[in-house]
């Protein structure tokens, strides 16, 4: 490698120290601001928002995997957790018993309805109220071309 | 709250999947690329970057918790653990005993310089090898909106 092009320029620095400060302080807050309210992390909260949308409340853990970028075998601990406080549960597919299902229960279901609305608004206040439209767009433009660049068949490139 | 603003719009929506896909994938993947080099954290390595741009490449406690976004507790621990390697060590400031300073050491500084320029050219790879010129600045200026409405006083915005 070019030694000149390997350091960052003053912009590139400028940039990647806002987003190193975002990513490192905005998850902790989000956390800590669902485990005050249901002792739920952000990602369990991701993970049952997808369900939320999917057809019937049921995805294959494949495809619930790429909706909340995890790997099998985090998303499988975290499914087993949330099976365990009667939120989830786990399915063989009709179709085909190798595919798993995670299916969202009614009770999993009033959870997230129940704390939706608060995440929203903190979501809300910590981010959008910030940002104008222009923003807005311009978050979804950059944050895509690095996911792509991270799995250029990350779902939310090419949503169904 | 109006119910009719609680909820994200589309555009908002987009922003947001974008956003959380990104601080889901990306520090994971450049933590696991650091662990495989000198088994440290993408958070320990920030820290010693911090530390190394520094007058006589040290800081006082609270001046590397603001830097690393960190509670001085987390760093703490993280000071420990590098300490325990030799790459820090712990001093008290020579003005005021109650000040607690984090100091580079010549074997932390020769292990940075080690990792830095394969750690900066995966962050080029990952992050700035897609982006233009436009969405760098546009990535500064939204990452600070959305810093500064998490911390008003993060040290980002008014770099000394």
């Amino acid at each position: 490698m070019d030694e000149q092009q390997a350091w960052l320029n003053d912009e590139e620095r400028e940039a990647w120290l806002g987003l190193q400060s975002l990513f490192t302080l905005l998850p902790g807050v989000l956390d800590t601001d669902l485990q005050g309210l249901q002792g739920i992390t952000l990602f369990d909260y991701h993970m049952l928002a997808m369900l939320s949308e999917a057809p019937e409340r049921n995805l294959s853990m494949t495809d619930l995997a790429a909706r909340t970028s995890a790997s099998l075998s985090r998303l499988s601990h975290v499914v087993k957790k949330l099976e365990a406080r009667g939120w989830v549960v786990r399915l063989q597919s009709k179709e085909d018993a190798r595919v798993k299902i995670a299916s969202l229960t009614t009770k999993g279901w009033d959870v997230l309805v129940q704390i939706a609305p608060h995440h929203v608004a903190t979501v809300r206040s910590l981010v959008f109220d910030s940002l104008d439209d222009k923003d807005v767009k311009d978050l979804s433009r950059i944050s895509r071309k690095i996911v792509r660049a991270l799995d250029e068949e990350h779902w939310i490139l090419d949503p169904a």
